[in-house]
């Protein structure tokens, strides 16, 4: 009998696993200061795991593969992460630099792409095995090299992302992962910080930090190069001091219009997506963070930064009015919709809490534990372009 | 050692199941004649599962549950499948009516809505048990019933249908399940016969057979009624006879334009989603079926009906010019993107065979076989509002 242990021993490890899980709705919420990453199911609104040690995940981002079942963590401190959703468990983990900023995933899902300060440039990774692949160096110049920013994925298995000390913004075709192609688009605008791909993957816009207005580059018409747009957007006169700069990848395109946090100002800008001018501003609440559309864009979800950050609006598409203003909690730091719009979540870093709403009626659903959340992430992102 | 043997059967059986499979990547192909499903992947380009004995299939769609688990195949006899694609397995299986057209879930995914000619009306079906949670009867008159179609999910937990005898929509609010608010649009048009949903959710467009033009309703303004629109288009003159009539769903939303089957006539339309007034005209290769734009909505691929059905050709939405003709094989019935664009699967009922291009380079990847296969189904479909 004794030689049936190891054998039973194995029969019970296979039946915790023999219920499947699907990845469809898993989403991923980042625990910034315990460096933790909580599998979430959001069907159920339950925890699934908690896959600790991270690293620095103070400006965590996640993107997922294709099939949803790995979540890629980029952390603050150059850690990149693969979590396997289905065992619970972190699949490989490298430390690619010293200093990054987020990460993207190629069209094909084979490729990661980080942008790093430390040194500057991007690295591009295997999806699989998180081997090197490519690694591009952002020097402009004799002994110059570039902090790099807003780095997201495009149509036609290419990376788009902005030089900060360079001015620049370029453009890397990875249809050949060993020799991708270098497009540069220079003098684009002093010091871009981030940057915004339309949901279509149309359109890269940069923000600038050095001067006022944005850079605009048309994916269907490269040629054109990058153009100046709403050449008064973050202008210095009668502007607040600054409590956060806001996250470009939180603006949304709705309809005819892209909605954008104003920097500094109690306002969301409404620009108009055909002549990139704007159209109308609306007065909020606070200085604007995230300006996210609901999947059915009716709805516009608003947070801001300290001392309004526990609060919430919405704003009415239909006639750029405001429905509603929520109190979720304290330290409104990030916001998620379901892929189909139904419900979000919202992210309580004070409150160390996660909450659910309806977004129909707006009725709180539930409430789930997380200590300081700062980050969620659901893995229908894995479907989507320029992320 | 004997009775090591049922032990070690199930060893056998639950190692089968040990490297667990994801579902962001699945996707369900119809082989219509045998009545069966394949589960397919579209990452390894794979074969995973044959389902058998599905019932008729001769106008077979597929919806899927928001985990992307299950697959709900609407069969033409009235059987509605649930498949669980992490089994390989029928998960359950009802016949609910005589004759049907098609079905959706719930923004929610709880609820599944089947739209029946025999007998007329929708039935909506718990979609964890399949068990009946709501009957609606399409009566427009005394002992008058309606055939059904056009059945899509809208948000706001709410099914819009149309009745093609009575010349009416109606739009259903499950927010409470168990008592369904119905809304009727009467006098909409003659014998609507299909209908499609824009993809966020905010217009529902159905195709009138028995006049011409299209009834238009802005779900964002339903006070307003439904409008009649395109007053052209369908009309008889100078039309060829017709060998198919296009599907609506298969309608692409690009930018600022929705492209369109023109009935009858070997043209896409152009139609101004500002406007909804016809914006331009592209000749084509044939009576267009499905008019679909790929993810990114540069391109918009068409394929038709008999006896161009075997060709393929691709729009380019940048200057509304045909960009490439594809002749992939005999009976291009259907087409599927992946999520975000960078290939397709054509099923070519008429090869026995599916093939997948390259949506970038118009290089064919692979081809696999499928015995004489009508419809293409992908699991990011459970993300999307209005299928």
């Amino acid at each position: 009998m004794i030689k049936l242990l190891p054998l039973i021993a194995l029969l019970f490890s296979l039946n915790a696993i023999a219920e499947p899980r699907a990845t469809g709705d898993l989403g991923i919420v980042i625990e910034r200061e315990d460096g933790n990453a909580l599998i979430i199911n959001t069907t159920e609104h339950k925890r699934l795991a908690k896959i600790e040690k991270l690293g620095d995940l103070s400006h965590a981002s996640v993107v997922f593969s294709r099939d949803q079942r790995y979540a890629y963590v980029f952390g603050r401190d150059g850690g990149l992460t693969k979590i396997d959703m289905l065992k619970d468990a972190i699949d490989k983990r490298i430390i690619q630099a010293g200093n990054s900023i987020g990460g993207a995933i190629s069209q094909d899902g084979k490729l990661i792409a980080v942008s790093n300060y430390t040194p500057g440039g991007v690295k591009v990774f295997s999806a699989e095995t998180l081997e090197l692949v490519a690694d591009i160096p952002s020097d402009y110049g004799e002994g110059l090299r570039s902090k790099v920013v807003g780095l997201v994925d495009a149509p036609g298995q290419r990376f788009v992302f902005s030089l900060f000390d360079a001015g620049e913004i370029w453009m890397a075709d990875f249809k050949n992962p060993k020799a991708p192609v270098i497009k540069k688009f220079p003098n684009i605008g002093k010091q871009p910080y981030d940057a915004l791909m339309s949901p279509d993957g149309h359109y890269y816009i940069a923000g600038l930090f050095g001067e006022p207005g944005l850079a605009l580059l048309d994916l269907w018409n490269t040629e054109a190069g990058v153009k100046h747009i709403l050449p008064d957007y973050g202008k210095d006169d009668e502007k607040l001091p600054v409590y956060k700069m806001p996250h470009l990848e939180g603006w949304a395109v709705a309809g005819d219009y892209v909605f954008a946090p104003a920097i500094g100002q109690h306002k969301v800008l409404v620009i108009d997506k055909n002549t990139w001018e704007l159209h109308d501003t609306i007065a909020v609440a606070g200085q604007p963070v995230f300006v996210m559309a609901r999947p059915d864009a009716r709805h516009v979800w608003v947070n801001f930064a300290f001392p309004d950050n526990h609060q919430v609006q919405i704003i009415d598409v239909k006639d750029l009015s405001l429905h509603k203003t929520l109190s979720p909690g304290k330290g409104v730091l990030h916001m998620e919709f379901t892929p189909r719009g139904e419900q979000v979540w919202v992210a309580l870093r004070d409150d160390n809490q996660l909450v659910v709403y309806d977004t129909d009626t707006l009725q709180e659903i539930t409430r789930l534990p997380a200590n300081k959340p700062n980050g969620i992430f659901f893995s229908s992102r894995a479907h989507k372009i320029g992320l």
